[in-house]
């Protein structure tokens, strides 16, 4: 039995909480249960030096914990001087996720930078960020259109992203902490409203699993993901 | 005339809303207008290490803005690796007028630690920090007595802070971030509800003010420090 | 028609030479073509903090470029002060991958490093890093075997990694450096020689890919790491 | 009783020495009592990127004590690698505290950087530190006058700085180590020798002080003030 | 007696590969004995931002070894985020020694960057890496001939560098580990092949040593680097 | 002709004065002409880590240059928050030195640190640090006999430092700066008062320089310190 006697292919409660933010040129506050992630996205006139002149623009994410999103604080990662290996490589990650849906030609030369801050963490922070930071960037992009910068939004596809995992023997769709912690691998999938693939990353935690296993992780996750789109735009409608 | 018909000594809408992070021992969600700070109390039942064996706690402060909490994003300071001169500045005034109103020898040989984390900010962000932090320590004291861990809660003083300032020649009560920037002076009062100075910052910005001009300052912000610990008392009820 | 006329399930020359440092406790250099890494595993009587008294062992890994083992010259790390987000995802992919196929009860109360420097770089220099690293940690455990220290190897599965990519609309085992910078998609497996799964990371670059694409790749990777597997034992023999 | 029997108004023995170091365009050895900073002013032709084209100067000040300026050795902080929080707080208020009495738009696009270097601490260094910070910035103005890059000297007020603190339930002028140490309150006062305000920072240690107590620190530190704006302007003629 | 029966005047076996990196621009794996170099020339055609302009080239050095270089494992700098005191003097001396033999107009205004990485450390590494450096500067510096950038090579003097040192009361060339460790005096000598200086550095380890002695070591340092330059010939030709 | 009309052979004039600083357990503010070092011993009755319970004591430097103390300003290395790689380096030759005429079974488990700060920098601050530095450690050492906490001082050798150089052809005695930014070569001795040798270190700058050079700077070397270090006794009595 899941904990809330959750079914294995079911998500928590979700919800994509737009304009949370008074000053972000886009924002969302999603929550995947317990997990609530602060999404904004900024529009920077600038662009990185080394795509000056190139006539593209550029999409990047940060991702952050606040001390206190967890059950024990986490000392501050502004006061260590030092993020950690995680917090970077979910930052790349986010950022990445969103740069395959995007037209950065069509986006132009300027950058849009995607701030994921975790108020509180309950397993999947890293696909709740992607699933909001979409809706934070699809809103900047807006913005741009009515704004007449844009002729069109450049934001080429939906997407959202959901955790899955093998806990107890059972596969299980979008897991939370207390799973999280318990469970034989565990898988993140960022994919379109249509099911491709823009990112996989799966790791067995204690022994090696099998394809069988990685499909029907797969099969939960696109099934996920098509409901996350349906949310996302209902959300920026 | 202020922003918004504001009377001199009139303070922006301050709301307090206890219990808003599900884990932290005490927490608090202050919001002075636009202003909104999320603060946290964390109990550690370690010590400093100076600290050892000298059958006292200790309570010390972390404050930090999110990226965009303001008009334009600041680069993230986890990201940079240093916490700028203001932020560390500011986190020592929260702790030094936190340690101001709470018996240490009482509290034992453990360690709260505040966070305050400004996630929208309009002028007054350490002010209202310091607020927020006095009810999320407050509320993890509380607790502490409910687990017997306490016989009596050790914070002896209801205690708040406002800024106040010189703008266009008039003395005003709880500056917003509009006037904030236009102000000929600036200063940060931490009292008790009784009016005790706890601590007092105050800066001319171009040419120095006059002793009166002080006075006139304090007399506000003893007024709204007033009605801020009443709306502390409420919310911690 | 791939470089050097290879076929699209074809690995490049491999070899993985042992004992390629004189006082490493486990070394091999392996090199897939023009990818060259010095890996090494150190064997440290000691164990990180958290892991003390627990009557568990530890392995993880650290992976470095030499500035110049690239087309162009890149700025050391050290001397930056700072290790790249890069450098430190394949640290981490490297040690937890390592980790999922020894019995760390079994390897007792030390820890294991294994250092994977790469001396030339020409594609795939993180999983050529899991392989060769693979057989640094073997032999480690070998000598401990050896010395008494352990009844048998704690080691419990045969294991490697493999990139492969979609390039110019086909599928393709080990990318190199021209195919890898062309690559529509890019996915990384680590592999028992039974072709269970540690652990897989595929991104798209441009557009989504399908999952009739993600099989082949995975087809293409169960066969390559099959064959890897066998010349890492023919090495540690 | 106070040490050396100084009475409550009365200062320790402060002198200005000019010309301190060969090299600085302006400089200023200031001793109050055991309390020795080396003061320096340097004229740099360049200004920060920020204020560029602006038609504007700037000054800045840095802070820092000598390992064994103190009764035990402090660790150094380019050793550490970082500068305290307090270094950095010290180091914005003697800053600010210059800027405040100097015209930026007269002294054209330079920058002048005041290096405050204790010697020796015996309580109020960063008093000391104004009080000398001014003299040396005055006479590197001079300087500017002189070699008629200036037509004016640009400082329009006379200002120092002292500390004030309540010590023993009495309230005293200038608090050297011991007594600062043991004080009730303390507190920093920066003011032109007609008594206007520039800068007032006043902390309650253990209890919340009085306001009658805060005007009679007040007090104190005016006529202080005016004295070492005598010593002052003695030492530049 | 010397380990091996070495004569007190005689070198290890000492080899230059030249060609051991296949990007770089010059390159050579130099091996003392037991110590082993790879060293490696970048050209770099820009140039460090104080020597813009000037008609001047630049050469600089950076040292680093790998973790498992020595006999048991040091920590990674990369991953401390701190090269040692030991590292940044070495690559000091490694960039002046080189700087001396080159002629910085005739190079033009381009950069020259040797990195000097030890794969195994057997004693001797910094003046292993001086005469290993030689050689990939100066076939660096060929391929500017051959490319026609230059018309002469503008590596005007032949130059190796060699440890010397006093152990057990007798004066020795080219110490390895376990006599370096042991040695009551150890000096490095950077010659030119007719016994020119270009930086000596020798220093007593218990109690200060003789002129004499200090004698002895130059004249076994002499013969030595008139020896290794001669390698060093048969290996660039 | 030498500035000032020096001769050759003759030092500036040099000053030892003992008691530069209140606290320290030994001080000497050491003049070489205008170079002028602050020199303080530090006895921390606590050991380095991986010395303790080995019964010996340790003594170690530090070295930092006051931002204006030289000609133009430089930036403050703690501002920086990294030691310049001449700091390190300069700070390791003074505590190697000083180390070498110690004894430290004798100086029991204890641990003196020499901190030399410069306040006028006019050539030579690393052997007039060197030079103060024996100063203050031999005083700290005589407090440490007076207390009783050892019965003889430890330090049994005279030591003193100075530099020389070839400029415009000769070998000169004590360079200044005009000199030593003309050398052709710069040597740095640290020999005592015997004229044993300690630490030697010569660079060429242009050109190699001979070893008859060599000689005549070492005996102009041995001169000097033999005056240096009666001008260090005179002082200590």
């Amino acid at each position: 039995m899941r904990p809330n006697n959750r079914a294995l292919d079911q998500l928590r409660d979700v919800t994509f909480e737009t304009g949370a933010n008074a000053y972000a040129e886009g924002s969302c506050l999603v929550k995947f249960g317990g997990t609530h992630v602060l999404c904004t996205a900024s529009i920077d006139e600038g662009i990185p030096r080394w795509l000056k002149g190139k006539g593209r623009g550029w999409v990047t994410a940060e991702y952050g914990m606040l001390p206190r999103s967890t059950h024990t604080r986490n000392s501050r990662e502004a006061a260590r001087g030092k993020q950690s290996g995680r917090t970077i490589e979910i930052s790349r990650l986010i950022g990445r996720s969103l740069r395959a849906v995007i037209d950065l030609e069509k986006l132009g030369e300027r950058q849009i930078i995607i701030d994921c801050d975790v108020m509180q963490a309950d397993g999947g922070t890293r696909t709740a960020s992607i699933s909001g930071g979409w809706v934070a960037l699809w809103l900047a992009c807006e913005k741009l259109v009515e704004a007449g910068d844009l002729t069109e939004n450049p934001v080429f596809a939906k997407m959202a992203a959901v955790s899955c995992g093998i806990v107890d023997g059972t596969c299980r769709l979008d897991l939370e902490y207390t799973e999280d912690s318990a469970a034989q691998a565990d898988a993140n999938f960022v994919l379109t409203d249509a099911g491709g693939i823009i990112e996989v990353q799966a790791s067995a935690e204690d022994t090696p699993f099998s394809a069988d296993e990685m499909a029907e992780l797969t099969r939960l996750a696109v099934e996920g993901i098509r409901e996350l789109c349906a949310l996302q735009q209902a959300a920026v409608k």
